[in-house]
């Protein structure tokens, strides 16, 4: 931090469980990739190749090196994991991750429908050899899935071996937790918070008001993901409470 | 390439006719260029200095070279060629092209009213020396063409010399072919195409939805234009069905 | 300038004290700074380091230097200062701004309740030092200030010491003199204009309609702020009428 302020909230530190930011690289050249880091790198947590991006990038053997060494760990975008398990090709699947030197993997079914039994068997094979990030929730804007259901998924999926389980919102903000129109479903994230710790979800939240809204619940150690990469150092600053937004949330008075 | 996946739609290759997509560049430095290049220079059949930025934008010289130089057609947005016609300065444009360098140029009337004749003279002009892209379509919300007008002018234009045709959209994708709203005139798309061979047409589609739209109409190699430069890797993927938007969309199943 | 066009609306030569483009920069990297200068710096006035980025932000002093070598002022978004005030720590800010050499400041309550008259007691003590841009008007979007009362505070801070008043719209054009929607309270601005002089008035305008509203009414050298970085270019077309949207506000007919 660049000046003293008094009452700024304690931000956990890295390696981090809880405050985390999972940001969205979306087809970033290495020295984009390198001035991003050079700026954020303190309040980037996880890095995700967004959805398929990580088939046509070029250079990427470098690119997750280059994450690496910044000791950022950097995952595959779950579209990609569907991907391969729609075309029989989980195997083909598994040779890449070890190909690409990654270390975490996410399991999603926001486009594939397989029944949650099977979920939860690519989450346990994968969970002996990474650290598995699942999600939980629909791309499809019609499939609205009851809040009792989401919490049996998301508890069986940590106990399947999930370091955290992350709820879908798309890089728009406009599935799975949030109505088309990017409004927050507020019973279903009170219900879900109800009976799993916050500190193993991480909820997505592309936009400024969601942020806002998750940070205001829960705390500046929220963790949220499908953080856009011109945003984390805004939402850093939402999290301090150093934005109109956040202003008051921290201050004792 | 980076992996190998089963069913993944084949593209057309460089130099594309068909599947042709058209960037924008708003004004960017040299090194962003580049690096924009270093990512998607594949995945970039033309790039549009939009409208009227070729005026202000410091090492223009430079920057159509570094293009030409990956083997990417670069040309001025038709505003700039607008500009000059209504100030009565059009060889003065032509002198310009020449000492840019340029290959490639647009004939557009999205803001002057000029009649459809002296626009084909243009075209037939312009397309003695140089490859032409001409825009159908206005600017101004409030002027809708009828679907007949539109394929009259169309075909004229291809016959009088156009190498493509474009649908005008502007950079919000909020005009032309578009409602104000952004929606699709699916109406007037579809009379189009009764008339007229996609790969004749560029159809500028800004936003996701749109893209999507004519991808899962015309399929992967859709030609589309105003696509922003890190939207570029990105439709990409939906051309290929890599991500949700377009996941089935080229599966056997 | 490229090319010659005649009819080209003349613009105010730096420094202006009309025609101001007031950019936004949220957590630039040196080189990314720095590339944006090598295209845009003819057409950035003012750089704000937008509300507490700064307190985040690696390298500010380079990156601070950076815009003072390129003889760009620079300065700190109005929350901070609120952030500084209300922990009691005013002359903290003040050795801040020594310590980084920074020669404007801005100062505001958006988010903070002070008395005008302690707000007027900041811009005379911090006048004495710095060039001073004082913002009026709330963050709040339900804080409505009836138009006289807009009128009496930014007089009474020019008084004050103020080099220029800004009104408030937040980064996202929907506060202050917007509505939540983003439309202008064009009346609000009628009357404003009635009785400043606009030289005296930077007007935040993130949105493009935004922009162009205001060059309509006032020209080409209105003082436009909170201006993306991507966004300086395309402003600098509008200003010129060679972009769609003011294509014909400068021509003789």
């Amino acid at each position: 931090m660049n000046f003293i302020l008094k009452n700024i909230p304690e931000r956990a530190q890295k390696p981090r469980t809880n405050g985390i930011t999972l940001a969205l690289d979306k087809g970033f050249s290495l020295l984009e990739a390198e001035q991003w880091l050079s700026v954020a790198s303190e309040y980037i947590d996880v890095v995700k190749l967004g959805w398929g991006t990580a088939f046509v990038t070029p250079k990427l053997t470098e690119k997750i090196a280059l994450y690496h060494s910044a000791g950022i760990p950097v995952y595959f975008g779950g579209t990609l994991f569907e991907a391969f398990v729609i075309r029989n090709q989980f195997e083909d699947y598994i040779k890449i991750l070890h190909k690409y030197n990654m270390r975490h993997v996410e399991v999603s079914d926001g486009s594939i429908t397989i029944s949650h039994e099977e979920k939860l068997k690519y989450i346990e094979r994968l969970s002996k050899e990474f650290t598995v990030l699942s999600e939980v929730g629909s791309k499809d804007i019609n499939k609205v899935i009851a809040p009792y259901r989401w919490i049996e998924m998301m508890k069986a999926e940590l106990e399947a071996g999930s370091w955290k389980v992350i709820t879908e919102a798309r890089e728009g903000g406009n599935a799975g937790i949030f109505r088309t129109t990017g409004e927050i479903r507020e019973g279903l994230i009170e219900e879900i918070l109800n009976s799993i710790s916050s500190e193993k979800i991480i909820f997505e939240a592309p936009k400024k008001e969601q942020q806002v809204w998750f940070i205001k619940l829960l705390g500046s150690n929220v963790n949220l993901g499908n953080i856009a990469p011109n945003d984390v150092i805004p939402l850093e600053t939402i999290r301090l409470g150093l934005r109109g937004d956040t202003f008051f949330e921290f201050l004792d008075r």
